[in-house]
């Protein structure tokens, strides 16, 4: 079925003001749920609110934190979660960033003591809509394995970047190895999966994705990728506090220990080395020479980073956000309603 | 042959005074060009520095420049380099990122009108002896294909972060594609390159190097390599003012334009969240929890980031550094020795 955003928007926020989350709180966690669904990456999207939701009420997560600032020098702001939501302390930390960047050009938040941050580029779409460019790192649970190893010891590590765009703001929003989502629905299909992506339990190769579940994923370009990742673990979880490596529980599925996310954002303000308007028409003129470049094929379809997400968003607007009947149905008995 | 670093080094520094470079400037440049060839990146070392010599003497580059803070916000800094050398220009870019780091927290460093910066990572080795983080980016002429395109449009774009280690730094420094140099070497050596690293001038898949020299290269892992080189263009040339995509020109083999080269540091200071010796502390145990993996064969070795050019660096120092012995007349013929 196609509900109406806005009523989802509404939907999505009972489920937290019913649960011990102020209004406006339960508002910032309907926001990034419905910026996933609306952008096409549903499995960072509101699926995964009933989950927070039971985090809350098995006193997992805190649903009224004291969000504080334990260092301030003034441009690399040190940020205590109080075990809240990311949605809403990340939302802070964004506003932080965006802010002191407007001020002294450019400014680093490192959080620590937060939760599941879902999807990353919606903080940092908050930070492009002001003409910011953002960058944005949070580690995960370990997943992947290391060159030459059998063994998972780095996280999925996403890593984004948003920069203010003419048509649709520039977004990569992007994981280390292959999504694990792509897996599981692999594996629910009984499809296999490409060479490269993952190793069974035993550390040896596999195209069974029910395998590569059980087993562990491989970085994307080998060395490469694994490199990123360990930047990104250095990034949102060494600097921060939060917790590293192996010892990184699921902020989802492990119900026995509250997971001390850590994550960074980092603001910057173009307009402090160009007006805004010369910086936007240099990012368009760079898209349009990058779209236009000679095809491989009469169909080939070039895309910016950011473009397929925008894409979806267009749709959306015009026939509504596809929920399932039953997510639809669950949902609303939830919320009593 | 092998030969004493800090020979070389005199050598390397000569090359420079001998066509009107500053004494102290000059040994920046020679300072370069030996950490590459001591971290057995020698691809990026002295042997570009004939190159640079001979851009001087054809008025190509200003051998002394009049480097120029255009815009202080006071972390967001714009940087003109007077079409200097990037070993300069790029050494006091590092330097006032590191200074205000310290002060502020982080500090961005944005730079236009440069040259070739070769090593990005020399520049990150400084920042991090101090203590800090390093996070650098430069873009490159057109080498790389997006995806679904049969035409080189982005730049094998170099990305850097360097971290405090405890054993040695975290380095990771690398190209968006597979390296060119490599690329070279096979065709050199007429053998194949794999699959997937390159296209033929007509946009088709090759695994034949020289073909691949004549076309263009893919990024790593699709869409993701892609739109990382996107990133580093944002930041080294959209940003700061320099060239970018398809009018970028050649900062070595072109001999008809100056480059206007651009590139981005920033530097961060870990002390101003805990202390010092906590962060590395915590750096190297991460280090440790990866490396002790479980193996996936016995004889295998799992390396970190920057472990491969540190065991390159204690090799030379235990042996000099090797230095083909045409290089080494060459180079003491060229400063009159
Ligand atoms: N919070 C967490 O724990 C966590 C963990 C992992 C991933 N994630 C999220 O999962 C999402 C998906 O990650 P992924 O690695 O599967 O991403 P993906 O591979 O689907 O897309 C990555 C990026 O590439 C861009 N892109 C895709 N195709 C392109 C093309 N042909 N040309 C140019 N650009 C293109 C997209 O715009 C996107 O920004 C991300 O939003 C990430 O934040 C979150
Ligand atoms: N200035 C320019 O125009 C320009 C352009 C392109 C590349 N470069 C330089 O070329 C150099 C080489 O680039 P590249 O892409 O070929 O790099 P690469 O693939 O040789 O190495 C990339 C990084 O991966 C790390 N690494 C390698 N093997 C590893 C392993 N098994 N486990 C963990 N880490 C590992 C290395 O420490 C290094 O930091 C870089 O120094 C880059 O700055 C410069």
């Amino acid at each position: 079925m196609f509900v109406n955003p806005a009523e989802w928007h509404e939907i999505c926020t009972k489920m937290f003001t019913t649960v011990g989350v102020p209004e406006e709180d339960a508002g910032l966690v309907a926001d990034t749920a419905l910026t996933a669904d609306i952008r096409g990456v549903a499995s960072h999207g509101s699926v995964r609110l009933p989950v927070y939701r039971e985090r809350i009420q098995r006193g997992l997560i805190n649903p009224t934190p004291s969000i504080r600032i334990v260092n301030d020098c003034p441009t690399l702001v040190h940020l205590d979660g109080d075990n809240g939501l990311a949605q809403v302390v990340d939302n802070k930390a964004a506003q932080i960033a965006a802010e002191r960047a407007n001020k002294y050009g450019v400014c680093c938040v490192a959080t620590y003591n937060t939760n599941h941050m879902a999807l990353l580029s919606h903080y940092g779409l908050k930070i492009a809509e002001q003409g910011l460019i953002a960058y944005i790192m949070c580690n995960t649970p370990p997943f992947v394995a290391t060159m030459g190893a059998a063994e998972p010891v780095i996280g999925t590590n996403p890593i984004c970047w948003c920069i203010p765009g003419k048509e649709f703001p520039i977004v990569l929003d992007m994981a280390i190895s292959p999504a694990r989502g792509k897996i599981k629905n692999a594996a629910a299909a009984g499809k296999p999966i490409p060479e490269g992506w993952a190793l069974d339990k035993n550390g040896r190769p596999t195209t069974d994705a029910a395998a590569a579940l059980e087993g562990m994923l491989l970085p994307i370009a080998g060395h490469k990728g694994y490199g990123i990742g360990v930047v990104v673990e250095v990034f949102s979880a060494l600097l921060t506090g939060g917790k590293y490596g192996k010892n990184v529980t699921h902020p989802l599925d492990d119900y026995d220990h509250k997971p001390n996310c850590g994550n960074f954002i980092m603001a910057l303000d173009p307009s402090k080395i160009m007006a805004e308007e010369d910086f936007v028409r240099r990012v368009d003129d760079y898209v349009q020479m990058v779209k236009s470049s000679k095809k491989s094929s009469p169909d080939a379809d070039i895309l910016f980073p950011g473009e397929l997400e925008h894409r979806n968003e267009l749709l959306v607007a015009e026939r509504g956000l596809e929920i399932s009947d039953e997510t639809y149905q669950q949902y609303k008995s939830m919320v009593g309603q």
